[in-house]
């Protein structure tokens, strides 16, 4: 009962209550604190502050506030931002997120278990009348594909490795549409994504027979003008997460991909027996198999990440990559006339 | 925890206890009896009998027996062998059920609905010290896939399309490396597989994070000369499935695959504005992305499904398709000199 009464919860995306109040609970590792320290870097502005019990060394740097005085700040939710080994909310936690339910924030977990399966964090929520969110859930219902061509457009950031920038270069092509005064917007798919955004579907975590299913129901019908800017997962030559990636290329039937790589990363991040692919190859691939649902697949250009580079050899190298690829090249952190070249190619009619 | 125990039951894979009695419920529906009929036809020798209640039409040819009967003649659990909508243990079948446990049967069920959320069939079956077997319920714990090269050989049939013959290609294959005194196992990755075989992973319904893991849990490591012959799901170039059929073969890592096509069909089953690739399309792209973890991937031949043609035609087929792609080309359902032709390119060395 509880946990389809989380199920419930999630299935309603875009809904999330922000901005939100961070929680370190007692974390003295960095490596467990990556959704908090996700969001401040990838959404500052979402953030009101950072919530730690005593014992915790790891900090976000943001302001460190009670509950109370992050919901007087306009907190309107807790994000739990740190990850323990088994998944599940610790103890020792309790008093602390009881305490935040009190002061009238709403629960938010990426971790494997859901909230509704603690008793004592259910029974809060329930007395308080406060909502406890599980990003990691997929909604319930998510159909097979039919692979029928939506209307709109679509855009979907792939990229030669996992964890090189697909999310940013989503975020970051969806804010400069925006900015032009296009009907875009950023699209999900991972936990920190849909932390980001509000709502999206944790496309990892969907069953495999609904992986394509998924992307369509992420990206559904829209207007003739409207850019639906789909984050990435995963890459074709990944030996573990190859399959979840191609599902998702299918299901969001892209018109635009954008190539994310790390020019100084050779090997499978993890996975050192296995060689990265070109550039070349990783589109050639995309395109291939894109092509089963959209016949005018695109790539605009390239999304370089530079951020071990100097700015004068990054320059250099998104040049080199321009020339050899003959496509826009550019680093989304960077900006410059680059990252504007690559903005238009995707706006240019295919 | 009544969910848990069911996720540990079916963990234990490669042992559902077998014979089987077919259970058909009230069905007047052929449709709704596929997992019945698939039995009956793919393995004959496992099903005892049939079991139904009054009002029940549809009928598999097979002897009718109560469970008493069957437990007689040696079956040792009853298997749900129809589906109706709603994925659940409807509450007519309860007193046939419970009879069936009362009479020394194991109960098997490939509904999406666990036969533990069922409080009576739980009830009946700790009552009598009876077990619940969910096979859709992929086991606990798959870890996400290392693309680890592991020992031993592997076999895995692959398709133009779903539902064309991939199953029965792999069991064929497996059933004649056996007979030939080759050390050789059929590995299941569907639900009627894993009836067939008594154990194996539903891959479809593993959550898309794992699905390699779970094809590299599926053939582990093994002797050098050991052959594990998987069942293909899905297509590369199905809309709706490519992600499920390409994390398969990521985690397989086979050294030879088997490509299964109908020669009549010219579309995508049920998803018809798809035209289905040409075999060589299909074998191509297969061999591009298996690579990826096994650099010798090879394509041993054809498996063509000729059930609609009279014998003269489908040796004409088979001779038409040999000569235009180069490859033995056989019918698994007639044998002759194309079948031992393919298994001998399978055990060529690579």
């Amino acid at each position: 009962m509880n946990s389809e009464r989380a199920m419930e919860q999630t299935s309603r995306v875009d809904k999330l209550p922000q901005p939100y109040l961070l929680f370190l609970g007692n974390e003295t590792h960095e490596s467990y604190a990556k959704t908090a320290f996700g969001l401040r870097d990838w959404a500052r502005e979402l953030c009101v502050g950072e919530y730690a019990l005593d014992g915790a060394t790891v900090t976000t740097g943001l302001p460190r506030l009670t509950p109370r005085e992050a919901w007087r700040r306009g907190a309107r939710s807790l994000v739990i931002g740190v990850a323990n080994m088994g998944g599940q909310v610790t103890p020792a936690w309790i008093p602390a997120l009881t305490n935040a339910l009190e002061a009238g924030l709403d629960l938010i977990s990426g971790m494997h278990g859901s909230l509704w399966d603690n008793p004592l964090l259910a029974a809060a929520a329930n007395s308080h009348g406060r909502r406890l969110f599980d990003v990691r859930k997929p909604p319930q219902g998510i159909p097979i594909a039919t692979g029928r061509r939506r209307s709109g457009r679509r855009l979907l950031t792939v990229g030669t490795d996992c964890a090189l920038g697909k999310k940013y270069t989503a975020l970051a092509i969806a804010g400069d549409l925006k900015a032009r005064g296009i009907d875009a917007e950023f699209r999900a798919t991972g936990q920190t994504g849909v932390l980001i955004a509000g709502g999206g579907i944790p496309i990892d975590a969907v069953v495999a027979d609904f992986l394509a299913g998924a992307a369509e129901l992420l990206s559904p019908d829209a207007a003739p003008g409207h850019w639906d800017i789909v984050e990435g997962q995963g890459a074709l030559f990944h030996p573990a997460y190859a399959g979840v990636s191609l599902g998702l290329l299918h299901g969001t039937q892209p018109d635009v991909i954008v190539a994310c790589h790390d020019p100084g990363r050779t090997h499978v991040g993890g996975l050192e027996q296995f060689t990265l692919p070109t550039l070349e190859e990783a589109i050639e691939q995309t395109i291939a198999l894109g092509r089963r649902t959209n016949a005018s697949i695109r790539c605009a250009g390239i999304s370089l990440n530079t951020s071990k580079l100097t700015e004068r050899d990054a320059r250099a190298c998104l040049a080199e990559y321009r020339a050899r690829l003959s496509l826009p090249c550019a680093d989304p952190l960077r900006q410059g006339p680059e990252w504007t070249e690559l903005i238009e190619a995707v706006l240019r009619e295919g």
